[in-house]
């Protein structure tokens, strides 16, 4: 599959996420207003893929101030934009902020590609490792939520390179995909890419996931991350924390997979986090009456208490609160196997 | 506004609920079939509607039968198949059994129309009541669930009653709508009620209302049922569930308001009510792509310990479980006026 995001002479190439499932189209894009437009409109999406459409949009803009001769300020006005094009996943403003300090942009941004896409499969495999050590024997049904494939994150993706891996390595019965209101990244991405992939799936209403988990239909709940505040609470695709909620009262591991790049020291909490506020139009379409006002959150807040682990290319990050005192219920299932698990705990320094 | 359901010239008038908001169309109903495909395709729909269509369905029978010469046989497969036409609400199948039982079905299903109007009313009243006992002051911030308003109950509706009443008392701040996937009915028939009775509303999606209610934005959460059983177990459109896991994770009272005829006391428990599997192309619709498979449950189950209260047309049954162990964060908040509360428990025998 051609990747979501590539740099070729000079412009970047991209997926224009928008017309899939049904049309597949590729993005040309030579200057920053292309960008900051294909990023607003949902056309180039993902954390991680944000975070590289950042890296690459800095050696777009120096291309395009060279060619156009742009002042110092010029250059970074339009940096700046780009960084704020979407407020809530962190890695954007930060690829931006690293690849404008770099001093070859161009291969920095490349370099910043490459290693995304390493990231994203070591962090599948580690991420099939442990839900492989929590539970072995049958295959594993696994719920996820929005489109972290390689889409979203280069590479396999987060949550669904955790569950490619599993398929891989025969681990997998089916998966659980969660529509993802309203833009349907999952019935319209995620399902594409289990399609490619020739894994076998299930489409959900995103308010049935939670009734589904407690049914015992599903075995772990995966998902990715658009930023982890520094205490473990994860800003995710609105949905997720009514997963994490199901997940915990059901006694099912809630796993995030999200490269190290997610994690924001500088944000302590979820109540840090911005909150992306997007235009009612996409909820009320046209089923609505006219006129009819909508909130529309694109990202809600998971507590980090209710998160079984956090997988990134580099290690597990286990929740310390949840091993300690699970509920009665989940103490049957859970606490055997978590005990012998390697990791580390929220709350405490990783060395 | 014309009623969801009415008799007239011995056949039956009913909104068509699957054009609205955008076109208001009056279905003339005078055979069983057309009764039956009504009800399957959700023109005609909601638990009590669902009652009062059983109710006039063994009228309409009985004057089709008339009309057509048909064998007692006949008449009572039809009427079986009217029962089976939707298998979660009670209410339908108990209608048509208890009106089929009548000397005189017409004047059965009558009355009962006007006994399901009146006891709209009264539920919505008792369920302001009981909100407004809990917390008075500033005027509250309701969440609700799929449409629950006089297109699915008749007089004012059951959740959207309790809503209208509260309006009425000058004690609603604003509604925060659940558009209510798969269908819409929240995006289609409750904002668009809502806008009939000039209440302020906010529509959003499903799976972003237990970050409203975990970010502090809801005082009360109040859907409907279709069918609850003995134990308090409550069925209702999918999506309740997680709703009533969120209210009770931010200690936000999750009120349920049903007439008594919901009340199933040949059910023990959730686990023992039927979940109507739909199509799965109301899930897949045009956004997946081609032959995505989807599971489509019409309800879920919400156990009776996440239930604060349920309210009918004759009485407030609270939960003795929630009473007894509130969450920590939830004991501030919410013990000291429900220990003055009248009203009934669970599990004890209510007379």
């Amino acid at each position: 599959m051609e990747p979501a995001l590539a740099w070729r002479d000079g412009r970047i190439v991209a997926i224009d996420q928008t017309l899939l499932p049904h049309e597949f189209r590729l993005l040309d894009i030579s200057t920053t207003s292309e960008l900051i437009d294909a990023i607003e409109r949902l056309a180039i999406r993902g954390a991680p893929v944000l975070g590289a459409a950042g890296a690459l949009g800095v050696a777009l803009a120096h291309r395009q101030a060279a060619r156009e001769g742009w002042s110092a300020g010029r250059l970074r006005a339009e940096l700046d934009e780009i960084a704020r094009a979407r407020p809530t996943a962190v890695n954007l403003s930060r690829e931006v902020a690293a690849v404008s300090a770099a001093h070859d942009p161009e291969a920095a941004a490349l370099a910043h590609l490459e290693q995304a896409t390493a990231a994203s499969i070591a962090m599948s495999q580690l991420g099939a490792d442990y839900l492989l050590r929590r539970r072995s024997g049958r295959p594993l049904r696994v719920l996820t939520h929005c489109n972290t494939g390689a889409l979203a994150c280069l590479g396999w993706g987060s949550a669904l390179g955790v569950i490619r891996a599993l398929h891989e390595r025969r681990a997998l019965a089916h998966v659980i995909v969660d529509e993802t209101r309203p833009l349907l990244q999952g019935a319209r991405l995620t399902c594409w890419e289990l399609d490619q992939l020739d894994i076998e799936h299930r489409l959900i209403c995103d308010s049935a996931a939670p009734f589904l988990i407690a049914r015992g239909e599903v075995d772990a709940v995966v998902t990715g991350a658009d930023r982890i505040a520094a205490n473990g609470d994860v800003a995710n695709k609105v949905g997720t924390f009514s997963l994490a909620l199901a997940a915990r009262h059901a006694g099912v591991p809630f796993v995030v997979a999200a490269p190290e790049s997610t994690v924001d020291p500088a944000t302590p909490s979820g109540q840090h986090i911005p909150i992306e506020l997007r235009s009612p139009a996409e909820v009320t379409g046209t089923a609505a009456p006219a006129g009819t006002r909508a909130l529309n959150y694109a990202f809600d807040i998971t507590p980090a208490d209710l998160i079984t682990a956090v997988v990134t290319e580099k290690q597990v990050i286990q929740n310390e609160r949840w091993l300690l005192a699970p509920q009665p219920e989940e103490a049957d299932r859970e606490t055997a196997d978590m005990s012998h698990m390697p990791g580390y705990v929220f709350g405490f320094d990783v060395t």
